[in-house]
């Protein structure tokens, strides 16, 4: 065992004695249907979990724009295969930009008390520290005492120009394998809870021609429409729950993805996990009529 | 600058000066159609290159079960989003058994001068060393002398049972995060360089229920059939190059990659990249009739 892994050891032993600390062994929290957008496409409803406490301005924005059903039959315009499903309107119009102005960047925020952050304990190359912050793969550097939802596979964020403060309308998920480059240099402010398989349905552009861009006409997937689960009626809301970090469950999954079994892995892993591999866990929960 | 960040830049620095020794600024290599894979899905063609520079045996098994027109007709029968699309035979019988005996397995094998090994010169937590070997994604421990392509999204492998030698006809293709956690424990043998978009078409079971396998019938999407390229009328073979990892335009794709560009970019990510979000550029070349 070299320095890192008895690192990851000792860090791992922490965690599970804080797990052990934690009140209930396997906890969840409701989604907040406030935050809750359910996109539905010709494959199937894609349900995006989006996160104020990371990007106050742009879920505001997020949730106007549904409300004037901004998005319905908009496209999927630029799709590149391993990489990002962006859509929305691909070019804005006068009228556009006087409707919805250029959004102040929320590239990351503070440590605070009201996310709570469960370290991962694993290295990472990208950031000093990762973990989860409220059920979302997260990235901290203690030192600047900062804190940001990390690009891993089902992230939603918001694309913007050149400068920072650009972003408008125009969103994208991330579909391939982290492109943790982007991480602090977009908004992201949420996560697709269910439906991904939906979203990987999406018809892909070329990157090599237009940067993705996909010709528009039928080509395009469509964006059928988007609603706001808190504007449903009560008894038509899908109701998720999320399994809350602290719990004793959710240490055990991490061990468990870590190492899936002794019987089964041959080599024992390296004792460190992907913060983009190691996804909270979600469920759906029927609600009595 | 910290002394991870100093490093980078040192080991790019190396690699920019090496990429200046190689003879052809910008240099391909032909797809052998010996190793090249087709397989055909009703949502398009799926073009896998094999590596029998890594486990010679799982492709010689591999070619053997195309040629006996093996896969036809089966399916993608344990599919998991964001995880691998699984396909073959879902249960071997005596039959399968005595034609398809177990293969030794092949997990890794020694660094040798048959293989043009480019390292990437990023920390990377599941490895010593990760960098690129013929083209495909490679991990590399120079202390034990191996080198093992690893798990990234596209990676093609061989499914097997609790005892390592037991690979027979199984094959998975990764669909999600690299699951690095199973390098050097299944035999990991070639990867998709073409089609990607339509292994992600591919319908989805349930990982909470049978672990991922779909029931059987019309919701499995089949397998329509397999081919050698070698085994086409040399007219009808697709031919694919792929991009030679000691090119200096190879050295300037992984530049670009790890920043794409200051004008976009506000926050210059960390100068590292992530083996399986570094992909080697492929390219279909018309072949005159």
């Amino acid at each position: 065992m070299n320095m890192r892994q008895l690192l990851a050891v000792v860090l791992l032993t922490a965690a599970a004695a804080r797990a052990a600390d934690a009140p209930p062994p396997d906890a969840w929290r409701d989604v907040d249907p406030a935050n809750l957008a359910l996109m539905d496409t010709r494959y199937g409803q894609i349900a995006i979990e989006l996160a104020p406490e990371f990007a106050p301005k742009h879920v505001e924005r997020m949730r106007a724009l549904i409300r004037a059903h901004f998005f319905d039959g908009k496209s999927f315009y630029r799709v590149i295969d391993g990489y990002v499903a962006q859509g929305g309107m691909e070019n804005d119009t006068p009228a556009s930009r006087a409707a919805w102005p250029p959004l102040k960047a929320e590239f990351d925020r503070p440590v605070g008390d009201d996310v709570m952050f469960t370290p991962l304990g694993s290295p990472d190359p990208f950031a000093p520290e990762t973990g989860h912050a409220n059920g979302f793969p997260a990235g901290r550097d203690a030192k600047e005492g900062r804190l940001w939802i990390v690009h891993c596979p089902g992230t939603f964020a918001f694309a913007r120009d050149n400068a920072p403060d650009t972003a408008s309308t125009e969103f994208y998920i991330v579909i391939g394998e982290a492109p943790r480059r982007l991480d602090r240099n977009l908004t992201a402010f949420g996560r697709v809870i269910s439906g991904m398989q939906f979203v990987q349905k999406l018809k892909r552009g070329d990157r090599d021609i237009d940067n993705g861009v996909i010709k528009p006409g039928r080509a395009r997937d469509p964006i059928l429409r988007v609603r706001l689960a808190a504007d449903l009626p009560a008894k038509a809301r899908p109701h998720f729950q999320v399994q809350r970090t602290d719990s004793a469950a959710f240490a055990a999954a991490k061990q468990a993805r870590m190492n899936p079994g002794t019987s089964f892995l041959v080599r024992l892993p390296p004792p460190v996990l992907d913060v983009c591999d190691t996804p909270v866990a979600v469920r759906g929960v029927k609600t009595s009529p």
